[in-house]
């Protein structure tokens, strides 16, 4: 019966006559979805509780109203928090408008936008001058830009509820201003390929959309005219890059993804820019279909959808990649969107349907309702992680992110990464890689140097410490050249050329390799790292085989950083520990590293023992006596307290010329128990890695466990075909092989 | 039918001839409880489940039986790992055969205990010269007491089908030298009034009822004659306490239970000494009622058992005091005996039931049984943890531990120690505190510096920085005077005095107040630490106010610790950070601090701003500006890695004679999600804190928030009587009230 009063109300609405060409909503909800939304209403599914869920959020402001103050603070401070909460309320009181067709929602809109109006012409540029673009209601035209694409979805859900006049005067008055000041009055904002500048194309697109400007909307889809000028941002990142013949929103999915959905500026950015990609690609698809936005590139942005959830560890949380605050994960909002929207314009792939249920709501537009009767329907499946490679690169041809993953779920994640540099959020970190077990890590990526939106930090913004630390080659588990970061630090450097990815090979599940290389980052230096992740039923966990080459004619200093994480527990050389701790060096990240033991390497293999929450690791390393092993802890340099503290040790080999290879073997081991005391396998099992050659042709290492069962593992370095044939004589065998490389156990002698 | 015919097997067992005086089994069940057991099986319960976990961990031996290796390692190695394992399978097995009355049970039990009778007249003392009492299976006595009381169990479970042979085997080989070389062989272990000769005495005493031996039952209950010796053990504390008279189990309780069931060497060990209190307890009530043990001492064991559960935070973790490793809970199993017969012998309490739910296992004995059916029956209820001293000492007379708590559950759990020293185990932290915030340590008490069985750390034992740091004065937080822990670090000086409890008031749940003095510590030097917990509508969580007194006629350097956890965000004063990071000093665990900051404070109030997981925390400090704060972490002179490198900050006054007071507020406040990336109340709410009056009669201190309300608090220093009156005049205005201490309100002048 409910049910029925819905659709006869709403049938009503329908008639309502139409302004311009366009019947409302348009954006995020059309009329006709509206009435199927109303009429699945009812049914207990997600979409039910989410309503009611975002009804408590937006019913508290209902009576009170909400505050619009004139802007001064940066981010975590009141007026910029209170600007922020208010789109976020009014674009959830507009879709509850249309749902609930209940007034109170359109009324708070009404009143709010009109409190905008009365302010907002009188704003000039916000107080803080920290941003090259500043906004008017925030610190940066970001946020403005954050705002429009929010109260644009907004705006469009009264905008037949409210009399012409109000809707001419709110056009002219606050909406029109607003669209000019982000795009034609901030223009190298508006055309620069970066996420911000998506939020900006969208907010203005969107915004066209509601008022049926057209002019608007294609500025928001192709840009303004380009600039000749060089520009930087205020991160010293470029705003207008080597090549760059269009902007807007059209040229930024071009330019930001590759065809597997990667987009450059790594994870937390993606997470980030795929709010607005999205949700102005749903209000095109609604309004312009001919566009076929979800079908543009091939699908890349539901691509992208899938790359994102790809590079997430077992808490959802994404790989902290470039310039990333830990913790954000697959719970935000922007994911919600993302995933409904895949659900819907994808293949209807249940298995997205298992996140959904995990986010515990959907977005109050058609697509959550679809996504919630399918739920009901018991359509979901498990989503099952991949070891994947993720290309970098418009074309993919510039680099990856290569993932392996245990078939476990969420046993192991290695991530090694040899994409692009990222633009102005890159790190200078080829080749690095970080560890999962689980849901902890193990190698850690240290992420951005920032407390996003806590004003005390700085207002919330990168800390001075995101470029002398974060940023750095040391900050990263991957080889530091002569104590200088990759490419002397410089972003343009860094942006030009891309390391090469030679090896990509899941296809086996119990002997997973990816391997690349860079001859770019330090002169005259050749990098190739090819790291192996090997299941046997020889070991308790999948062991990392982690072969790090480095060749180069002149002499160099060598170092591997690994940013473990807990308890150092033991190791196999004598450590001196330092009376007096003084930093590692002046620059390059080093400044920030208090240096707390160091110890002569064994000849033979070095071991760590260490413990984190229940569980044992060991590092097992070739070296010869003439290396170091040292020990720190981040922190030093740090007036402000703003970096954490977290502990390392480093291997390292000097003066090494020609070719040197560090060859490593990480074992995840044993459980530790603080309830029942016990401890099972707390020591690793490896006691020996061997180097038996490592030339511009192969890298042969051979290694052995506490049962004396021994295994080879070759890589050809030259010849990455499958179809590649290998003979190669070790140790008076001839070994076979196809393909490029081999992994075999060696038959005792008796 | 099922019942039925347990019930008649049953009945011809019960019929089978005795031996001796006694029907077996005797020590945690009797023949008759097995039969009800029995009987009530298969309904579903708690005890149903357990029997099938139980059964998984048995069944895998039973065909291969347990290795019975000779002993040779530390706790970590395998055969101390071996015979462990072989005591919990052991006395499990036992059960399962008297519950299922299936004899592969019996046979595995029979089986190695052979081996045991094969191998043990052989052995010497363990090899390993690390205890001053040592064992034969395991490094030291403790453990062969452990094997003895839980293989005794397994013994008396098939004592009666074993043939008359074999047990005469068994008790003249095995377990008769057992007890002997426990008690009458190792007198000084046996005699000592400590958690570990507990066991010794559980052991002798629990064989001896196996085998009807009264003469070693006599031991158990009232030890050896006493030696005129003063020996020490190995961590250098007393073997023979000073007016010891007697020993054994009867002694152990009048000893080293205080009144309150408090323990004296702290929550870890009482919960490891629970299970031989409990476990013979129980054996003692089956065997003897007539001595009435769970009414002993006015119920002590009873008692026990809750001042432990009231020594837990929201996790069910007990506070780290003294000794002792973090994480152990009452999910340990020897909390799984103790909640099971606190609730059978006690009151039937039922909201114990809610805490053997979490459990989710009950032990498989009668009272585990009866808990089983009552969690069936739907009497649960929850259990609520309340604000509760404890006090110390066999007469209640020598000080406490004063735990303050929120009324919503896990919101607030502040510590307060005053206790006596704890022996061997104690720590020199009189009058230290320690929160926690829910689930989260805000100021932690460091523990021990151990890994308890993790081979790697010296065998699982004690570390060398357990002495040289963690027992420190200066690792807690609580005043260090002259840099010199309390009682120059002298356990025996220590062990002799205890604090003097002064107030200690939880009528009101707004207003909680724990007081405490000391003058023995420090020579001419009175302390008086006095903390409230406030809840008051205008802060979001409630206020910890501390006010710390010293009073000396000498000049003395004061320093005060806070071992926060998580990130320092802010403060009000200017840092200068240490270019070379050294140690603080170089002994009284000063040795193990890197200095990494110091500044001036300010003069008014320093305030520190920190954030940890989602939450941010305050402290507001009154300070001149001849203060100095200090920042530091753990870590300096480790050179095996054994600390946890944990920040700290200090609050310095120096050259203070007189009366001096430490003022402080810590406020727990606001909240950040790092997937909303929303902050709020991200700042503490005190603007100030003015200390108006501080003599030997009175402190009286103001302190403000933002919305310039202001309270007052005062309190008698010398009038602890609710009854007394008291009149002050402060700033013209004259206060009168009633009691030890009040806190009000100040109207803002208009």
């Amino acid at each position: 019966m409910k049910e029925f009063i819905y659709i006869l109300v709403s049938a009503i609405i329908v008639q309502t006559p139409l302004f311009g060409q366009q019947t409302y909503p348009t954006l995020s909800v059309t009329k006709g979805e509206v009435v199927e939304i109303r009429s699945a209403l009812g049914q207990g599914t997600l979409f039910d509780t989410s309503i009611d869920k975002v009804r408590a959020q937006v019913d508290q402001f209902v009576t009170t109203g909400l505050d619009v103050p004139v802007p001064k603070d940066l981010a975590g401070g009141y007026t910029h928090e209170q600007h922020k909460k208010n789109f976020l309320i009014l674009q959830k009181a507009g879709l509850l408008f249309q749902i609930t067709e209940e007034e109170k929602y359109a009324i708070l809109i009404k009143e709010t936008l009109f409190k905008y109006r009365e302010m907002y012409p009188k704003l000039e540029r916000h107080p803080s001058t920290k941003s090259y673009a500043r906004g008017k209601l925030f610190w940066q035209c970001l946020n403005d830009a954050n705002w429009l694409v929010y109260v644009s979805q907004a705006y469009d859900c009264i905008y037949d509820w409210l009399s012409e006049k109000e809707r001419k005067e709110l056009n002219k008055e606050l909406f029109v201003p607003m669209a000019n000041f982000l795009s034609v009055e901030t223009p190298r904002f508006f055309n620069r390929l970066h996420n911000h500048s998506t939020w900006a194309n969208a907010a203005v697109g969107m915004i066209g959309l509601v008022m049926e400007n057209e002019d608007l909307v294609q500025k928001a889809l192709n840009g303004l005219p380009m600039s000749k000028e060089a520009l930087k941002d205020n991160d010293g990142g470029s705003i207008t890059l080597k090549g760059q013949k269009k902007a807007g929103f059209l040229a930024q999915i071009d330019f930001s993804f590759s065809p597997d959905g990667y987009y450059t500026e790594g994870p937390y950015y993606q997470r980030y820019a795929m709010y607005p990609f999205l949700i102005f690609a749903l209000a095109l698809d609604n309004s312009k279909p001919e566009v076929k936005i979800f079908e543009y590139n091939n699908e890349v942005l539901i691509k992208g959808v899938y790359a994102l959830l790809n590079q997430t560890n077992a808490k959802g949380e994404f790989f902290p990649l470039n310039d990333a605050q830990k913790g954000m994960s697959y719970f935000s909002r922007e994911l919600k969107l993302a995933l409904s929207l895949a659900y819907q314009y994808g293949t209807k792939d249940p298995s997205l349907l298992s996140l959904i249920e995990l986010q515990e709501s959907v977005p109050l537009i058609y697509s959550g309702m679809q996504a919630a009767l399918a739920i009901k329907e018991g359509k979901t499946i498990p989503f099952v992680k991949k070891s994947v490679m993720l290309r970098d690169g418009a074309k993919g041809d510039e680099g990856a992110i290569g993932i392996l993953r245990a078939d476990k779920e969420g046993e192991v994640d290695l991530i090694m990464k040899y994409a692009k540099h990222g633009m102005g959020h890159g790190h200078f970190d080829r080749l690095s890689y970080s560890m999962f077990y689980g849901e902890q890590e193990v190698l850690q990526d240290y992420g951005a140097a920032r407390w996003v939106n806590i004003n005390q930090k700085d207002g919330g913004g990168y800390l001075k410490e995101n470029k002398t630390w974060a940023k750095q080659t040391v900050a990263h588990n991957t080889v530091v050249v002569d104590e200088k970061s990759q490419f002397r630090g410089k972003v343009k450097a860094a942006d030009a050329i891309a390391p090469t990815s030679y090896i990509f090979d899941v296809d086996n599940p119990n002997l997973q390799v990816v391997s690349a290389k860079d001859t770019n980052c330090y002169t005259g230096v050749e990098l190739q790292r090819t790291m192996i992740l090997l299941k046997d039923s020889s070991f308790e966990n999948p062991l990392v085989l982690d072969l790090f080459a480095v060749n180069s004619e002149e002499e160099h200093d060598l170092l591997l950083p690994y940013y473990y994480k807990g308890q150092l527990m033991q190791t196999n050389i004598d450590f001196k520990q330092s009376t007096t701790l003084s930093a590692m060096g002046e620059s390059d990240g080093f400044q920030h590293l208090w240096k707390e033991a160091e110890g002569k390497a064994a000849e033979g293999v070095t071991q760590i023992n260490w413990f984190d929450k229940a569980t044992f690791f060991t590092l097992t390393s070739t070296t010869t006596a003439s290396d170091n092993i040292i020990t720190a802890h981040i922190g030093a340099n740090d007036p402000n307290f703003n970096l954490r503290h977290d502990p390392a040790f480093f291997l390292q080999k000097k003066g090494k010329k020609g070719r040197t290879l560090f060859a490593s073997i990480l074992e995840t081991h044993g459980k530790y128990s603080r309830v029942s005391e016990f401890a099972t396998n707390a020591y690793g099992s490896i006691t020996d890695i061997t180097i038996i050659d490592n030339t511009s042709e192969y890298t042969v290492v051979n290694f052995t466990n506490k049962q004396d069962e021994e295994w080879t593992f070759i890589i050809s370095n030259k010849q990455r075909s499958d179809a590649s044939k290998h003979r190669l004589t070790i140790e008076n065998r001839e070994i076979k092989w196809g393909g490029p490389f081999t992994l075999f156990k060696n038959e005792l002698e008796q």
